[in-house]
């Protein structure tokens, strides 16, 4: 299979991560997602969605949707839990993540870490910033009874809300702020087979950030 | 098992519709989402994440996010498909509805129908009905090629879609715009099981709107 994709980005990271836990040998094409090239006419030749991350298996059939191409990858892993309530609860997360979550922290971290804090956007960072603490209160409040977010053991709930929680920095939040989350992340980057988000593969790096 | 919801909102009603479909039995606790009684801290005691909807089963444990409660409910139902691929393409539906779609739709409905549009909301407004649209033609494209949106057959990802989309008047959007849309509306609506969203059971309608 392939996976469009760009390293710098937090739900590429998602992909990336979970098809290193599970070593799926893949391909990996990388889209740089600063520039507008996800959504240029020669990439939509092969992305139609022209969004990323996007996974193409061999028959030519595709999905998005970063949190439901992990749930493809897992299915029949450790990762998902057997039991159908823990199952949901998962997946009650990872709703959590797309709603919630993500659309406060990565659009904090274009605007803080990509954009400089324009001073036309600031009012708008203020407000994801607010929505992110409230989303990471919630997770504290969870992580301070459980190590992970679904229960004793890694899901992909929690790959799906590590992938922008741990680079909280870059949306301009000091993580410190919340103990259980940094001991959570810390336990996640303990899990035989991770790999960092920083870590990016020499042969791959996009020409953007060399 | 005990819902707790609001029969007015969107997120309440694809819940409401899937109980009806799969005919399981209920019991149904009426919240006001309008005053506010979902933030009050008498229904914290019974719903610490004061929020609808939330299943609670006999054995007290609860689940949120209306996603993952349709899951639960479905898991081993035709309405959610046993393929992995057919499956993992309708959580691409529902990753996409919380993400992009819902959040466009209800606010917007939420300015529009509820608070009538008053001027201090309308360049939101505005911008919500847009990010609407472009869900919406989203929607229209995949539907003009086959009659529900993963496939041949009615699955979750249809509810979770149809509950927002149906009422997208109410939003201040004509969907007479997106007319494989339309088409698609009326085949759910014709499923055998289906309960409108309009039709709100006499025993317990809300005071509110009486």
């Amino acid at each position: 299979m392939t996976v469009y994709g760009d390293y710098r980005s937090g739900n590429c990271y998602k992909v990336r991560l979970t098809l290193a836990l599970l070593e799926i040998g893949h391909r990996w094409f990388n889209v740089d997602f600063l520039t507008g090239e996800t959504r240029s006419d020669d990439f939509a030749v092969r992305n139609p969605a022209r969004r990323i991350p996007m996974l193409e298996r061999h028959d030519g059939r595709t999905l998005v949707e970063s949190n439901a191409i992990l749930y493809y990858l897992a299915h029949d892993s450790a990762l998902v839990p057997d039991d159908d309530f823990d199952r949901a609860r998962m997946l009650q997360w990872m709703f959590f993540e797309q709603h919630r979550h993500e659309p406060s922290l990565s659009v904090a971290r274009l605007i803080h870490w990509y954009q400089g804090d324009p001073s036309e956007r600031l009012e708008e960072l203020v407000a994801r910033q607010e929505n992110a603490r409230q989303a990471l209160d919630i997770m504290e409040q969870t992580l301070s009874t459980q190590p992970f977010l679904a229960g004793e053991t890694l899901t992909l709930a929690d790959i799906a809300l590590f992938a922008h929680t741990h680079i909280a920095d870059q949306a301009g939040l000091l993580l410190l702020d919340w103990p259980h989350v940094v001991n959570w992340c810390g336990r996640i980057e303990e899990i035989p087979g991770f790999v960092s988000m920083q870590d990016i593969p020499d042969d791959t790096v996009p020409a953007a950030i060399i």
